[in-house]
């Protein structure tokens, strides 16, 4: 059966110039450390991979640290700071801080002392991107890169983190991006790689699939890709939305990434979509990718004030720059008819129930 | 020029194997967290590589963690634990343990309180093996892993840990293991993957080549491999041993792994023998590779009672499964040709001195 990958939040295909980048890569043999000529050329084509990656971050002059991903870099620069930062945070984030700062019903955070917050540029789930205040401590920018235009140095952070494989380079590779200088207590001990922030050989073919992959997705925007996706998501909402009464699209009214579209469904179970889609040949998720498979009520849209009764009724559908048209009018097709049998058994069982 | 690569302990070239198996994960898109089809298929190679690991290391049973290296296996089960340690470990151990473990002039250590300490397998700089005490509480197996046979099963540790690179996996993928149920803290949080263990999204692409890359080690060492290096190597050591007069080799005297060969040369420093030799073509390496390019004197050589002052003159030739005889020959013949016109020089000087 034909496949429809709507799930690009949760990981994205690997680009083909990252893929051609790694294949290179996987013919560099030295360690970076080492002297010798085979450990040069290593470090080169690593030191070249660091300099693509803070172009495409608009972070020149930046310290851009290499780490396992998003994750691991939000330990590096949370952990053990108590910073104050929004439920609507990736679970990654909120294992290092207080979650307590107030969301509107739009998904937009308040951020009182941005000196002591961390919040990120853009939501997983509904997309809403967020007007970092200056001065804030750490950011998440891990789905707003290669999805929207920003530039580390304008956003005026101390701190920013991203991976690799949401914008289409592999998994397992990412950064963290501080001013120059920054002091890091590393995390990862034992070598000197990184200036002393984080020690283990470098991921090499990861770092270099990395770097393909971002300066094509700065390419991809500098093309207009956003415009396109936000077009082509947008066409997808309305279709929807003319199709299904009931349906809502959380953070709709808010500024929000191109490429991603919550939809609520009251009473119909975001896991019960996603198996039903699946089955269709759609990938979409319910909430973001959670490690157990088990799916809870999504803390982001309860912090938006939806109760959580009605926060499992959602799902997500994300799209890439290779998403078409025709891929989400299938998808439409298939959940609109999904939605008017979940509704004809619906109303059987309360017609029933009155009889 | 031909280049001639025998520096395999710092980094090991990528195994045709692991680049195969590398560029086919390349298409696996899902996020092994996702609950569709695609994120089940990720799901399944990501369990099936797990489990080629644990063969690979006689671990049926045991947990297998994947992390990004053994550096940060090491401060996993090592962070915050205060064992005790011999100053020939690694430093990404010595930087979590008390270093003050006893080493014998053969480059063996004495462990009082097994549960309390951890021990490499083997020694990235001299190869000498160690006899694991019953109970050790966690062990660097990263340069035995794939050049000596063993297993974990066998060993009667509580946790070991591996690097996929240094057996011909790729680089940024590695491996924590320990016996089932061990609790581990999370020192990268947010996400369930890896038992709650490790957060973050699975490096897929390396961990497929690191499972590649270690059952190509172990078919290589099941067809005999271990015995092949021994022999190319010790034909190395004899071969220079009667061309130059007062060359030694730390670790001879012990057991140790079959590829690796320290040749200390008094007077004539590590770091000048490292550049003449990559000069000549050859990569070798003073000391295991330090991230900073700088070179100290090595803490394994000093631990086993050599002086500070010649610690400096040692180099490391470690060679690979697809080194050959005539690789070390051709490295013997430019080795004993710069050992020539450096004894000359000292001649020279000696004699220029007198006058």
């Amino acid at each position: 059966m034909m496949r429809t990958y709507l799930d690009w939040n949760a990981t994205a295909p690997l680009r083909p110039e990252a893929r051609a980048a790694m294949i290179e890569a996987t013919g560099i043999t030295g360690n970076p450390s080492s002297v010798h000529a085979e450990g040069r050329a290593a470090k080169s084509a690593l030191e070249r991979a660091r300099e693509e990656i803070a172009t495409a971050l608009g972070a020149e002059g930046a310290d851009v640290i290499f780490t396992s991903g998003a994750t691991e870099s939000a330990a590096l620069i949370l952990g053990g700071r108590d910073l104050a930062c929004a439920a609507v945070e990736h679970a990654a984030v909120t294992a290092w801080c207080r979650d307590d700062l107030a969301v509107d019903a739009a998904g937009r955070v308040s951020v009182p002392e941005p000196g002591r917050a961390t919040l990120q540029l853009a939501n997983a789930e509904t997309g809403v991107l967020q007007d970092l205040p200056q001065g804030l401590a750490a950011s998440d920018l891990t789905q707003a890169f290669g999805k929207v235009p920003f530039a580390f140095n304008w956003l005026g952070i101390q701190a920013g983190f991203v991976s690799a494989h949401k914008l289409g380079g592999p998994r397992g590779i990412g950064a963290l991006i501080v001013r120059r200088g920054t002091e890091i207590e590393a995390r990862i001990k034992g070598g000197g790689q990184e200036q002393g922030r984080r020690a283990g050989t470098e991921n090499l073919i990861g770092i270099l699939g990395f770097a393909a992959a971002a300066t094509a997705a700065q390419n991809d925007l500098d093309q207009g890709i956003a415009e396109k996706m936000s077009e082509i998501r947008d066409s997808l909402m309305l279709r929807l939305e003319s199709g299904a009464g009931m349906v809502t699209f959380p953070g709709r009214e808010s500024r929000r990434l191109p490429n991603t579209l919550s939809i609520l469904t009251p009473g119909w179970r975001g896991e019960t979509q996603v198996m039903q889609m699946d089955l269709a040949g759609f990938a979409v998720s319910a909430g973001s990718a959670c490690s157990s498979g088990k799916v809870r009520p999504s803390s982001v849209l309860t912090a938006m004030g939806i109760a959580p009764e009605q926060a499992g009724d959602a799902i997500r559908v994300s799209i890439g720059p290779t998403t078409d048209h025709r891929d989400v009018a299938r998808f439409a097709d298939a959940w609109l008819a999904a939605h008017d049998r979940w509704r004809q058994r619906n109303d059987t069982r309360a017609t029933a129930g009155k009889v």
